[in-house]
């Protein structure tokens, strides 16, 4: 299936961030045709993560603007660059931040879901190929974001991003499993590997962390509690697997305390999805001495640290982390898919409010509301 | 066999802490009889470890005093009180300072080598029994420590505190294994589960880190890395499996880029054997990124933190500790001297001075000289 677009330029509407905390501005960019490698993907729908929030309001040191942000999304096959042979023009894809080559030292691995293969580019801002952007406007470059750039009707990947789905899945749902809500239920299945029984603290209520209840539910936990300085978040989060409920504020001792209370000694299992450092001791402080194991998921402010008394590993809690939850994306991102239309994840309750991308300001600013998990923007009305 | 002393109080000579910083004082102490579920052990022989001094320095918030010290020792069982059935007068054993009742939460988890049934008696220097010591000078009482205090010609443990041995273990060589060299060999093989081909860099080269050395050499390490700012140590660590070695103080860059460069990219798995936090960051942070898991071994002083930026973790580090090796004492100290027997584990190589009780404050002394590794001294010349 050719399209008629292939190998020209394409103009399109895209949500260009020109500057750190400046509104985003909707207008034309020129979208370059895919080169060896890469794919043109017509993005149907794109949901706001923190991740963009952060990078727009300039705190994270690596930002480059201009840039076009977004990076959990769905959308279809427009073309395909030289050489490109495991997608084609029509198929339903998710573009992927973390990319899979199944090559490179760490896909080989066998250990972990990085790949190393076009990190330096996508953390640059531009394609692997050229080293430069497929974006433009009236010839001045955009910079890429996260090897994916979905807040844009077409965008541009690496081949090595592109997990292809089943057509039957409702993009405008799936969209999601392109960043928090897998995040979530991998950060349970993959990096903590959550036994049937567990005790399991999760700090922070947000699609992440409801995804890691989802995630500890199906492992068979035998407590979850959430823990928010949100109370609004607690309804929502019974829907979730959560079965008790503690705000911090309620309490005047620190919050690892409560929970080791509340546990007769402490967690099994805690994970943190906020992004916040104090949580994060928090989160590994409430762990059960001898075997407790926290995941840090949350992303904290550049140069920001966490600490803790070695005594609390010595005495045999783990601290680990994870990014993507652990999932390979090509691999993984398909199989997501399947077990949403099995009916096994949930997707759709995640999804709080619908927009369009004229909307993508006022979405941005619902980020921050507690009443508002994701939003998913359809890209082409 | 019953011994002519069962029942009675013993008096036999002991090392005694009277006050931090001040030297150990030999001289008689009163030994009383076990009651239920206790042991009476006649000391034969003890080694000296790092946590004796550390306590003997006052820096240990919980140390009291007067106190008996010792804890990595061998000896043989003089008398047993009520209801202690695993042991009996005339077994060869090891007292052991993690115990292992096989009963509580923590034995029965499967999941840890941490026994919680008698830690807050030893934490308060007495039995579980009364609450009171067994150990006294002229009517005073003398704390226990550890629940070992093997630094006395004969002592009373729990009775799940005791490992009894081969007989035909050779006591002054064996007592290591209560401590330092199964800490070390245990490190790798229960906590971090190092695998064969994997790179494993070892910060500080005492008995712990030679015995980490030892530990990777048998799981079957392509490279080990010790690093320590005693270049003397070097020589000797070959024989103990060390492949490389990296004096911090020949570079200007920080050990952990050091290492990073040294290895494209990071180790597989490294260990803290100082007690530093300044090397145990370093230690987490030369770890290869997507699996590397640092594991810390050393005590750092009381209320000293240990810190990362958190994005460590999340890009795939595990940060972890161990207590004893991760050993259930009284299961495998007996298979560890079985090891020993069958030469599949070095024990003597790390002796490198012998002595007698009487010359427990040069031993003490030692012990921060570069060319001691263990001392190892004779209770009953
Ligand atoms: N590691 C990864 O690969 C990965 C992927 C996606 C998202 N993330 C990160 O996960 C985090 C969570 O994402 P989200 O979309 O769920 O965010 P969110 O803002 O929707 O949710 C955060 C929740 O934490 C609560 N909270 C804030 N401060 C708190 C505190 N001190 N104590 C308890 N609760 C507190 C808020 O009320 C909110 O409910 C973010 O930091 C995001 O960047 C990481
Ligand atoms: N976790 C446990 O169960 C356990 C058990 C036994 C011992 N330990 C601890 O393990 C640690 C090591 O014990 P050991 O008997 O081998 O001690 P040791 O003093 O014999 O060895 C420490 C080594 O570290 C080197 N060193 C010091 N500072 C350094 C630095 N900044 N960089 C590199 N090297 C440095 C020293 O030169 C020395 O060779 C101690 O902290 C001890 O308390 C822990
Ligand atoms: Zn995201
Ligand atoms: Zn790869
Ligand atoms: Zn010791
Ligand atoms: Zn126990």
């Amino acid at each position: 299936m050719a399209s008629s677009t292939q190998g020209q330029v394409i103009t399109c509407k895209a949500a260009v961030a020109y500057e750190p905390n400046k509104p985003l501005v909707i207008e034309d960019v020129q979208v370059a045709p895919p080169q060896a490698g890469e794919v043109r993907v017509k993005i149907l729908f794109t949901a706001l993560c923190h991740t963009d929030h952060y990078t727009w309001s300039g705190k994270d040191p690596e930002g480059l603007f201009p840039c076009i942000l977004g990076h959990e999304a769905a959308g279809i096959v427009e073309s395909v660059g030289e050489g490109v042979t495991d997608v084609q023009p029509g198929d339903h894809v998710i573009p992927c931040y973390q990319a899979e080559c199944k090559e490179c030292k760490f896909c080989k691995s066998g250990k972990t879901n990085l790949c190393g293969k076009i990190r330096s580019a996508t953390g640059a801002g531009v394609m692997m190929n050229d080293l430069k952007s497929r974006f433009s406007i009236n010839g001045k470059p955009i910079y890429h974001f996260m090897g994916t750039s979905t807040f844009s009707q077409y965008t541009v990947v690496h081949d090595v991003s592109v997990a292809k789905i089943n057509p039957q899945a409702p993009l405008d749902k799936v969209c999601l499993l392109g960043c928090g809500v897998s995040t979530g239920l991998g950060a349970v299945w993959n990096t903590a590997k959550v036994e049937a029984g567990s005790v399991v603290a999760v700090f922070g209520l947000g699609t992440v962390g409801l995804a890691v209840a989802e995630g500890a539910k199906s492992a068979g936990a035998s407590r979850i509690i959430g823990i928010d300085i949100d109370s609004k978040k607690f309804d929502v989060a019974k829907n979730f697997g959560v079965t008790e409920f503690v705000n911090p504020k309620d309490h005047d001792k620190p919050i690892q305390q409560v929970l080791v209370d509340l546990t007769d000694g402490g967690v099994d299992y805690s994970f943190e999805c906020i992004g916040n450092v104090s949580v994060m001791r928090a989160a590994l402080e409430c762990c059960h001495k001898g075997w407790g194991t926290s995941v840090i998921v949350g992303v904290a402010a550049s140069g920001q640290e966490i600490a803790t008394r070695p005594f609390q590993l010595v005495t045999g809690r783990v601290w680990k982390g994870t990014a993507f939850g652990g999932f390979k994306s090509r691999t993984h991102v398909p199989w997501l898919v399947e077990k949403y239309l099995n009916k096994e994840i949930k997707v759709d309750e995640y999804i709080t409010h619908n927009m369009n991308l004229a909307d993508m300001n006022k979405a941005f600013h619902l980020l921050h509301e507690g009443g508002c998990l994701r939003c998913v923007l359809a890209m082409q009305d």
